[in-house]
């Protein structure tokens, strides 16, 4: 391939970047592609790097040692997570989002590309640094935003069934308390998860912990580390679930039947205020 | 903001495309954030067009209209979407896939972001002109890939659920024949879903052909129109399914049982030979 412009350059190398979001690339690979010196791909990058982070549109940076090269990561701005957080909460407080008993429909938000997306990045952003292996969720409503925080991380989603299926192999069942006094069953395949690995906790909502309890029952029988817990959206409670991390992306207050249901966006988003 | 240099707005420009697959960006979009004449927008569009088309990392094209501007599609080149399933494939004709009882273990293909983002482009594809308007999926392995297609056609994700649940608010219940004698029944919020919209249908696996049959009694209850089936791994039929458009990535003959399971990259994909 003959030499390229420097346009056409960054271009494309911000195109193969933006599509493998946490992968470090060798500097090589681009240096073999566009026929360029190393010193001249640095330019680019470095430019890559100014402008992504001036437009508030991710976080490119240069990992170096033997596996070395450059690293894109699809950071929200907060204020744009902020915006999002509080129009969604404004969207979910609207009378016509309950539902017979008191229940939210959230289900159009749950499977929105775009909504979930933008979530995973946001639930994504504490956990770059903490060596996740993979991100766990339990089926069916929280899988959308588990596999975009999953690919935002740059990590494999594995999902947990509520019963063992002849499609997965031989299974880790438990059993766990669902938090309103009944008992409910978990699966998940043996050979999804390796012992020694850590894990992201993600799903949709979170009232009693049932779940998310049962899903760190389950990490256990695996020898498999949970390095936190992120929801859309988690009952707002004097005391935390776990003494594990949680990353709440909205909290709500009321049961729905004696209290209407209030969601606000997560306070630790909003108390990030106007930083990038 | 001050006026910004050609390098920088092609990567934010670029950035900002590939962060809204098939979506029209109007052109006063990028005139407003960069402060630049309509002109310059059009040069440097032309620009990310070539670029993007030359290394194979997507398709611009411009609208034109009232309501034009430009728009990014997350095409993969026939060649590299050949070479994905020429690899899956094998990975699924390996010894170590067959489960007890002649089942293949796909979860972690199923639920891998790299892989279903790369497959969710590929049945994006040949829909992009078929004005959907939501692509429907039923729980749950199918969830994932599903909502990469979504994603890339610029669409919601809607997804069927084996029972109604009360937080999905009153629902459309069928029952339909799973294709091997048995009943299942599938449900569908009322709301998910308007009149005379335009559905694709994604799914992971299909053999007899039940739930695809079922998700299509489910969309003319719903007064949908179907424009077609994608599976990821589908059997190998003499007669087609339905007589709608089917789009499988591979299929598989054998039963398992009798016969092993073979899988290869579909017919349709591989004549697609070495075009762009």
């Amino acid at each position: 391939m003959e030499k390229v412009k420097r346009g056409e350059r960054l271009i494309a190398m911000t195109r193969m970047l933006v599509d493998a979001p946490n992968q470090i690339l060798p500097f090589q690979v681009f240096c073999d592609r566009f026929q360029t010196a190393k010193s001249t791909v640095s330019e680019d990058i470095a430019m890559i790097e100014k402008v992504v982070a001036g437009y508030h549109l991710g976080q490119l940076a240069t990992v170096t040692g033997a596996a070395g090269g450059v690293r894109f990561r699809p950071l929200l701005a907060w204020k744009e997570a902020q915006e999002l957080l509080l129009q969604v909460a404004q969207t979910l407080n609207a009378p016509d989002r309950i539902l017979p008993g008191g229940y939210l429909y959230l289900s159009d938000l749950l499977a929105s590309p775009v909504v979930t997306r933008k979530m995973g990045s946001i639930m994504a952003r504490p956990c770059y640094d903490l060596n996740v292996d993979f991100v766990l969720t339990m089926e069916t409503k929280g899988i959308p935003v588990a596999l975009m925080t999953a690919e935002a991380l740059g990590v494999p989603l594995v999902i947990a069934r509520r019963s063992s299926k002849v499609y997965e192999g031989s299974a880790v069942n438990i059993s766990y308390p669902d938090g309103t006094g009944g008992i409910e069953t978990m699966s998940l395949a043996r050979r999804a998860v390796a012992n020694g690995q850590r894990a992201l906790i993600v799903d949709d909502f979170m009232r009693h912990g049932g779940t998310a309890q049962g899903m760190i029952a389950l990490m256990k029988e695996f020898d498999t580390q949970v390095v936190g817990l992120a929801f859309m959206l988690a009952q707002q409670r004097e005391q935390p679930l776990t003494d594990l991390p949680e990353w709440p992306l909205m909290t709500f207050t009321g049961d729905g039947i004696t209290e209407p249901i209030v969601v606000s966006p997560a306070k630790w988003i909003m108390e990030q205020g106007d930083r990038p």
